[in-house]
């Protein structure tokens, strides 16, 4: 019987299939993952695909779904039309995905970096000898693969001649690119998934997910059990240049957290390690290098230059993650020493490469990195904001755990909420921002950041006079006297914790005024902001444009778009096109340098202000 | 100042010179070995290229040294034509090599497989911040790399920071295709070493080879250790198959070989272990899989079918061979299951896939590998002639090592000579086929291979009358007493040792049979018979056609053509268009199964017949 050769588009996916098979079954055979509400009985008319030549005529069910000039357009529908001829067949935008974030859904196509094959190879006989590998190479052949570009590594020839025959030559192939990067027995199709990592400095986390279908099976974090040898970045540097095999236990550290996480998400997910076939990294440059075991002491001093800014494929062995042998990590690429793959990945997600409009996005930690611009030209810089925004350094300071106040209002009285709703053991960033701004409101702070004495309260504000109260020899500000607390012990900000605040929203604001310098933009020019990242996604807009963390002018356009460095990471593991993208995007950012730009430190100074 | 590029051809090199530059710059710069046998003094004319445009008028050198018309048709000297646009310059065929075969010489082209490129990267700066991977994609391109193809390993990004700083940030990037194998510190370009080795079921020898000259810089060689789990292929099959561990003690056997071939060769050579950055493996197909730790057991049985035949071309570490890092191993193709790659390399070495002219290659050994044609087709078989060549199973049989007889001449008598020239041992199996020839022609033995009773001996030959003895039961013809021996028993072949001898010549002979009415082809029609390998170069030519192991009518037109795998092998190393050439015959040789051949056991049995 004749066989006839049907290309997928987009993505030039190539099947072979027998004269009178079903477009449908052409898809089944590519692996594509296509939608058919009724079950492909010709009942629904939503499998439209467009087939320009190779089918016969319309079915008499084709001709009542479809419009006559849709058919006159070559529409046809997959689960009706037959292969007559060699086809191509453009798959309809049915195939765009989206994927959940906090501002909305965000579409991408689904295009797995691997591809699983099955083949049923050609039995040996006497009168034909080829070798095992040969064999393989035709059937592969026949799916559409160039047998002259076929690659195996010898590891896998080893296991080629045992696996083909315990499994009666039906095997499937896991493909990456033309190479053979994993054989399984029999049909293991079905099933391909992968991992995104998004690992922070402080918190690893981990997205399990089904490659095919992009779903999200669930979702896994730990402390980065790097912080045992250093809180930030540059202590961890050092720690990789001091201690004897530093780097190297900082990069095991990293990697067994990532594999525990995989096993964590597999069990509650009830699959196996050996059905995650790819993991996709976002991190800071600094936790990119670890993770890659390469040593990262050269962003640490100028000119502060990364090993690597551009993606790095690697195989699971080859950087001892343990999934499915065959399995491959994808790392996103950095921008700069200090402005990372996580960045890209939240630029991923954003968009913001293909938006006419200028954006600004900020992802606050303890470094703030920002970037401003549109799809035309975007620059980028890290601005030092110190620890302030996660209550480290602040005196009643705590990260935004149980037992933190979040949020303070000064409306009616003063009032705040506490994470996980029990008595207030400090204050986490966010209500920090939110007291500041609430106090330089009543005009008890004023632009130089003094805290001013309480008898200049009037009004309803007056009633607060007995918040005020002198501190190991400095004013200070009390939210929860020692009676309401979980500790017993008064939870306030003094003058030093505004100062600290001082200098994180100046080195912010700083970073956001140079982009602006460079890009040759006023705040009016700016049509969105985003805020990106968990402190981000818990400060108060209003408290941060009060305080002039980010410019006033633009507080109604601030949009919160959460953990969009772990968006990133899940949209570079499920698409190629988007991994690719990210490669894009690295490239084109321009990084700024803060501590090199003209007149920073007179422009940090005025950021100090409020 | 301005900067060209240089195209040299055949090869597509390209290199970016300044403004000004001599060919013979660029050509340094390249990496290419050229002769200039003056050393560039403009004094002897001979560095000859030929440049179509690009370059100045002739100098009063060029002008001196070569005739007008070589000027008119774009004809210059290297050492003295300059670089003023960009140019394509063609080499010569200086750059064609020789190497020694025992037939003559065989003409080559050098063309690593791998190439060193000496690169000055870009220092960082606060100005231009690049990633050390992105500036020395920076330099290679400036070599004439696409800087989008080029991929380097995790593990040498782990090393590139370091080096390169170490370095002052000059390297040496040992590139293979487009990808960095390896990272040197300074400029190592000069040196290049290599290693080709035949991996015999017996023996194992290798070649120490400069891969820019091709010199031969010494051989080394050793027993096969894998001896002591079995003396030929089939018992190492058994051996991997039905021991513990078996496969992967045979392949770490081989490979611990090789490496203590490759510490002997450097040590010879003064040189080091880190300057081997090729090696080559010629082989049979089972100590191709033995050698690359596959499992050749599917050889063994019916359809004795190879995992792999396709080149194989491995990093140094993947196999655990140790020479430097960067190294590849370049594993020649296998033709069939018991045609293997060491019969590729063989043709490969004798051009057989050139010729137009049809030509018989035989390599006897355990197996005889028989391949007969021309470059427009050729067909092989593996025919099983047993250990009777090679001594065994032969009553006074051994290898050809000192202390054996290995000619016999039966002409005033009888005379032998003995190798290393001491007092005789025994015989091997070129002395075989003398005696057994000898006897035939004094009509001493009958078609069917029966020794007559001396008395039929008559006029000079009546004089070995004596050497007519009965031993065990069995006649037997002595060829040195007990006296003239050197363990003092008589050194003699017996009616048994005949049929051994019988057994062995009629499966070559067979074979060739079969093969000649697969072609279609009478004795007539072969222009030429190569006799490869060891025994085959040893064997006294006349008495394999009185045998009728080479039908009689090829005595005049048999060549000895030695170690014709080795040459095979270092071909392959130096020279990546052979290796590409030996993949082309393993592919275009059509494999003959004598085994299901019709009538093959007819035309055997007739061939064991004088």
């Amino acid at each position: 019987m004749n066989s006839y050769q049907v290309i997928f588009l987009p993505g030039d996916l190539v099947v072979e299939v027998q004269a009178g098979s079903t477009i449908r079954e052409a898809m089944d055979l590519a692996g594509i993952d296509f939608d058919f509400p009724c079950g492909g009985r010709g009942k629904c008319g939503k499998c439209r695909v467009h087939v320009p030549a190779g089918t016969g005529d319309p079915t008499a069910t084709e001709s009542e779904l479809l419009q006559p000039r849709e058919l006159e357009a070559g529409i046809r529908l997959a689960c009706e039309a037959r292969v007559h001829g060699h086809m191509t067949v453009e798959l309809p935008r049915q195939l765009q995905h989206n994927i959940l974030m906090t501002s909305g859904e965000r579409t991408y196509r689904i295009e797995p970096h691997l591809k699983k094959i099955f083949v049923e190879m050609a039995e040996p006989s006497l009168d034909a000898q080829h070798s095992d590998w040969h064999r393989l190479k035709d059937s592969l052949a026949g799916r559409g693969y160039n047998p002259a570009c076929l690659e195996i590594p010898v590891a896998l020839l080893r296991r080629l001649p045992d696996t083909a025959r315990r499994a009666g030559h039906r095997l499937t192939a896991v493909m990456h690119g033309s190479t053979v990067a994993g054989l399984e027995e029999h049909d293991t199709v079905p099933v391909m998934l992968g991992m995104a990592f998004d690992i922070g400095t402080t918190t690893i986390v981990g997205y399990l997910l089904d490659l095919y279908s992009g779903e999200d099976l669930c979702a896994v974090s730990t402390l980065n059990p790097q912080t045992r040898f250093g809180a930030d970045v540059i202590s961890r540097i050092t720690f990789a240049n001091r201690e004897k095999g530093g780097l190297n236990r900082l990069h095991t550290a990293v990697v067994e957290a990532v594999n525990k996480l995989v096993g964590e998400a597999v069990k509650k997910a009830g699959v196996t390690r050996e059905q995650v076939y790819g993991v996709s990294i976002a991190a800071n440059t600094c936790m990119h290098h670890l993770f890659l075991g390469i040593n990262p002491g050269n962003i640490a001093a100028a000119p502060y230059v990364a090993a690597v800014s551009e993606p790095v494929v690697a195989g699971a062995g080859e950087l001892g993650i343990d999934i499915n042998p065959a399995g491959r990590v994808f790392v996103l690429p950095n921008i700069a020493g200090f402005v990372g793959a996580d960045t890209t990945a939240v630029l991923l997600a954003a968009e913001v490469d293909r938006s006419a409009d200028i954006k600004l996005v900020i992802d606050i930690g303890t470094n703030g990195e920002i970037a401003l611009g549109s799809g035309e030209r975007m620059v980028a810089c890290s601005a030092a904001a110190g620890p302030a925004f996660e209550g480290a350094q602040i005196s009643c300071g705590m990260r935004g755990a149980d037992g933190a106040i979040d949020h303070v209002k000064f409306q009616d009285g003063l009032s705040y909420s506490v994470i996980g709703g029990g008595k207030p053991l400090g204050i986490c960033g966010s209500a920090l921002l939110d007291t500041v701004a609430g106090l330089l409101e009543l005009g008890m702070i004023n632009k130089r950041g003094k805290l001013l004495p309480p008898e200049q309260l009037t009004g309803e504000a007056a009633g607060l006079k007995d918040c005020f109260v002198e501190h190991g020899g400095q004013p200070a500000f009390v939210l929860a006297g020692a009676g309401e607390t979980g500790h017993g012990r008064a939870v306030m900000i003094t003058q030093s914790d505004i100062r600290e605040l001082q200098l994180a929203k100046g080195a912010i604001a700083a970073g956001i005024r140079v982009l602006m310098e460079v890009l040759g933009v006023e705040p009016g020019d700016i049509k969105e902001v985003l805020l990106a990242g968990a402190f981000g996604n818990y400060l108060n807009p209003h408290s941060a444009c009060v305080i002039g963390l980010i410019p006033p002018e633009l507080e109604s356009k601030i949009t919160m778009i959460g953990n969009a460095a772990g968006t990133g990471a899940k949209l570079a593991l499920l698409s190629s096109g988007e991994y690719r993208r990210a490669a894009g995007i690295a490239e084109y950012v321009e990084f700024v340098e803060l501590g090199s730009y003209p007149r920073f430190n007179s422009i940090f100074a005025r950021g100090t202000y409020f």
